[in-house]
């Protein structure tokens, strides 16, 4: 057979599917499955949404190709949706729509680094995005987030890290896996490090309308002027609306990184699957209580994990933010993989292993909590406390 | 402002747009623009199609992530599509959906090539292959497809091509944007000869359902034994169901090569949008017939193309196939994309210029012939007589 791609053979399979076969290998005794893997919010999409999107997938309209940088009302409404959120001003012409979030990050990405340079990452990093970078070829650098610190890196750490081919820093926030929210103030100063040293920054938003205070605003940075020459930010519709499988994201940047972008973006698939954008469009103001109310009460569920590990000796929260949890087990020296195979297969609870999401986490799991409503939550506490390795 | 890839930095802006502009910018003299651009059907989608896309997209069923692969009864419907097609027998393990043929090829191009590696493919190309590989880092190399012989290669031609750091030979058949379909025995020559260099075909065959005779196979090549570690075949719902907007492709591979291409496509997107894929599950064996009617439509739009083409004295009709014909203009050391300007805002006939498919195509412009009705494409003759460069 003829020769695969090194940079992709390499890479290990995706790991959600393989946690979901030990999910599947459960044989139900403790009561139904807890699924606290992938981050799927646990409760439905709204029925209006539902049906603007069956509206404008049933509508001729949106069945011919659209424009490669999105739909001109959703990246009209979106701008102004993000304008209030930052209490920035930014136009349609900043606004590329993605098939996604991860999308978005490979768009960025892409349009910043090509083979051979290096983006830097914190670790503990979200999978997919050292994956996408090791894929194309990019190098890859982390600036470590020790739980002492609750998982935010270091200034300093970032400033020794950016070396001669360093383009860019990847930050998550709220962070994916540990949940951890980045203050603003810690933002500020790595825009400003990364303003000083001529790299990008990439902020993945996915997360950020689940924050815990409501109205909060996550940073200032798009009212620093001069933030299109820094700032990249990604965002994701699929988590604030519950239709991960329609595929939206977006990404908030200059005019010039957005005209970079739409190259790639027409290289990967023309453009965003058009009826979805249209009909997001419409639910962004109209579905603006029922996301505030959402956000309340993945808060909740937030409080509800709490209390569980209060009850809990020998479990540690290590971090908790909005929508993850990163959970220290009392299995010190066995693999985190292991762990959670048998928490799944045994105990009903199905999460993400800490080794997938970089080296020296073997002591953790990530809990996607949000996915779970507060009574389910609570049935974690005896599920843990009886369980034990074999 | 921090640097840009230069891979990406260095590629011109998408081309579809600027021409879009061009036609926008016609006074509309001549009556309606005919648009011969973008390959876009010009009759509309099923209502079956609609009301199948309207269903599905309202459903809960489809809001949360699917299989990274593909949705179970598209690549079940596909695979049995497929092996009717090809006289062949395919599972749903061999098929890997993608969101469009966009996507299709440069997952397929990843699988296969990173950065530093070469692929091939002819010239005249598809733009926006020739792009996607740039933007990779992967090298190109071109085997030349000349007007005489019909713009097929010369077997001898990708022999020689075929040198140490090349990982594919990229084919389109029916060929965007010559129209030239390729013959079965040409295609087993091929197929035999990427076997014996040790190198993949990535066949991408968008157009193949509107190829001229009725229930034609398109080649034999998936009834070789060991077809798998040759072949990636390559194709688009979009055309053949009149949805591009609903972004839809699909990858016939080995099993090996579908997990490898998993690994790309869940860095890119996760998994295409699942809703338009249990639409398209449905409709593949309930449209049989609507879509056997559109063939026979564009065969007809092709003989009024070429009964135009008869009436002309000094445009010549080089190429005309499935979909696209690839038409020499009288202007002859004048630029194709002045050429195709000019008739775009003057004439009100929109087309892509020959330059933008490669070196040497300067006298040509493509016509997606199969945009337009008969009775529209017979307004061509008068068009194109009246018309003089200026």
């Amino acid at each position: 057979m003829p020769l695969f791609n090194s940079h992709v053979e390499k890479l290990s399979p995706p790991p959600v599917p393989a946690v979901a076969a030990w999910g599947r290998a459960y044989d139900g005794k403790q009561g139904p499955l807890i699924d606290l893997s992938q981050a799927v919010p646990g409760y439905p999409a709204h029925p209006d949404m539902l049906r603007l999107l069956g509206e404008t997938a049933s509508s001729l309209a949106f069945t011919g190709y659209g424009p490669i940088e999105g739909e001109t009302k959703l990246r009209q409404a979106y701008a102004e949706h993000f304008s209030e959120v930052y209490g920035a001003s930014l136009g349609m012409s900043n606004i590329h729509i993605t098939s996604g979030c991860n999308q978005a990050f490979i768009c960025a990405a892409m349009a910043v680094a090509g083979p051979g340079d290096t983006v830097l990452m914190t670790e503990p990093f979200y999978f997919n995005q050292e994956t996408t970078l090791t894929m194309m070829g990019v190098r890859t650098a982390f600036v470590p987030c020790a739980a002492e610190n609750g998982f935010l890196p270091d200034l300093l750490d970032i400033e020794k890290a950016i070396t001669g081919g360093v383009r860019a820093l990847a930050l998550v926030s709220p962070n994916n896996p540990t949940g951890a929210i980045y203050p603003p103030s810690l933002l500020e100063a790595v825009f400003r490090l990364c303003r000083d040293k001529g790299i990008w920054l990439i902020l993945d938003e996915t997360y950020r309308d689940f924050l815990p205070a409501a109205g909060q605003m996550p940073h200032g940075l798009f009212q620093i002027e001069g933030w299109e020459e820094v700032l990249i930010s990604l965002y994701s519709f699929s988590k604030s609306f519950c239709i991960p499988g329609h595929r939206l994201g977006a990404i908030a940047a200059s005019e010039v990184a957005v005209s970079q972008v739409a190259k790639v973006m027409d290289n990967l698939q023309i453009c965003a699957p058009r009826s979805a954008q249209a009909a997001v469009a419409q639910a962004l103001p109209l579905l603006a209580d029922w996301r505030e109310e959402n956000r309340q009460e993945i808060g909740r569920r937030a409080e509800a994990l709490k209390a569980v590990m209060r009850g809990l000796n020998d479990w540690k929260l290590d971090a908790i933010g909005a929508y993850f949890a990163f959970v220290r087990h009392p299995f010190a020296g066995r693999g985190s993989a292991e762990v959670a195979e048998q928490l799944a297969k045994r105990a009903g609870i199905s999460c993400i292993p800490g080794a997938y999401f970089g080296e020296g986490q073997q002591d953790y799991l990530r809990f996607a909590f949000a996915n779970a409503d507060a009574p389910t939550i609570a049935l974690l506490e005896e599920r843990l406390k009886n369980f034990s390795l074999s």
